[in-house]
């Protein structure tokens, strides 16, 4: 497709979405076509089962958690982003399928074989031409979180983000083509400028 | 496990939920210990993804839609099934993985093997022991149907009930030990009759 996919990646307070608001501030002053997605969500249905997810009060196994994320991910996909990608825009995604490789995956122990099978047959195939993954510590992301209400998810303790972190830098290591580390213990504006930098050469 | 598990399944309108409550009130006499679950919901998150999918608003891609069936039946699993069979008890469900063969695959034309792997992820292999396909023509599918307001799934046209009675047909054929035809054209108490005494030697 002639289209361009941009996913983000990191765990929860590592600045994703602060930095898609900047890099697509920055994209449209450039005057490129883009879509802006966030994950779970972007669709109609998407954020129904977002709410799903994200409520407290729900008690959720780890197999129906990693379908629900599957089925919005499949309703992103067919309802944005591949009519998105066919139109030759910039699609940018708030989380894709290594969310769920990290998350259901690393982190609450379901095996990865089974994450992978059911994401491909959600996506269709189609995974993000580069994946920025910001980097932060488990403790720095608790200490930027305190003070804000916790949903479900960011609820959990110090010892599942550090398995998520772990995951991720698995994952960095597993497909270096597609994923690049951004530092994310740096400045917003220090953080921005580096993903400028790295995007230079891909759009 | 100790329990026995069987589900009903039909088209819409084949008199399912009646012969499951003319069931379990004669099963509850007869003093079994029971639980009656449908599908989808039957949890606290499965009434909620139930919600979604039975919404006529939401516009939901076939893909979509059967990994939602997936969530809900994944989360079924584990919380209501696996504990009351090791418990012992007998567990009716109306509708099971069947459904998603059928309505997913037969009539919405996913690949099945598709259907297949992710409902084997999402059922941790749970099986029914018995499955009840109560079968009536389309034709008369639509009759009884009239006059009432129908929901996402039951407005679907004659075609689509064709192909969903077509895939239950298959089914039967390739199952033959887990499958029971019982001919819905049939009169209520009748229909009830032929179950109890198709159930006698599985009790």
């Amino acid at each position: 497709m002639k289209g361009k996919f941009i996913s983000f990646e990191g765990i929860d307070g590592c600045g994703k979405t602060t930095q898609v608001k900047l890099l697509e501030e920055h994209l449209n002053k450039k005057g490129y076509d883009l879509l802006v997605l966030r994950e779970p969500g972007g669709t109609r249905v998407g954020e129904k089962i977002r709410e799903i997810l994200l409520d407290r009060e729900n008690l959720i196994f780890p197999v129906t958690e990693m379908l629900l994320y599957a089925s919005s991910r499949a309703q992103l996909v067919e309802e944005k982003i591949i009519p998105a990608l066919s139109k030759g825009q910039i699609v940018i995604v708030d989380r894709f399928v290594d969310s769920s490789y990290v998350y259901q995956g690393y982190a609450r122990g379901l095996e990865l074989n089974k994450v992978r099978i059911v994401n491909e047959i959600a996506t269709k195939g189609i995974f993000p031409d580069i994946t920025l993954y910001i980097d932060i510590t488990p403790e720095e992301a608790i200490k930027r979180r305190r003070g804000k209400k916790a949903d479900r998810l960011e609820g959990e303790d110090y010892e599942f983000h550090k398995k998520v972190r772990e995951g991720y830098l698995e994952l960095v290591k597993e497909f270096p083509d597609r994923f690049i580390l951004i530092d994310g213990m740096k400045e917003v504006q220090e953080v921005h400028k580096m993903i400028l930098h790295v995007l230079e050469k891909y759009l």
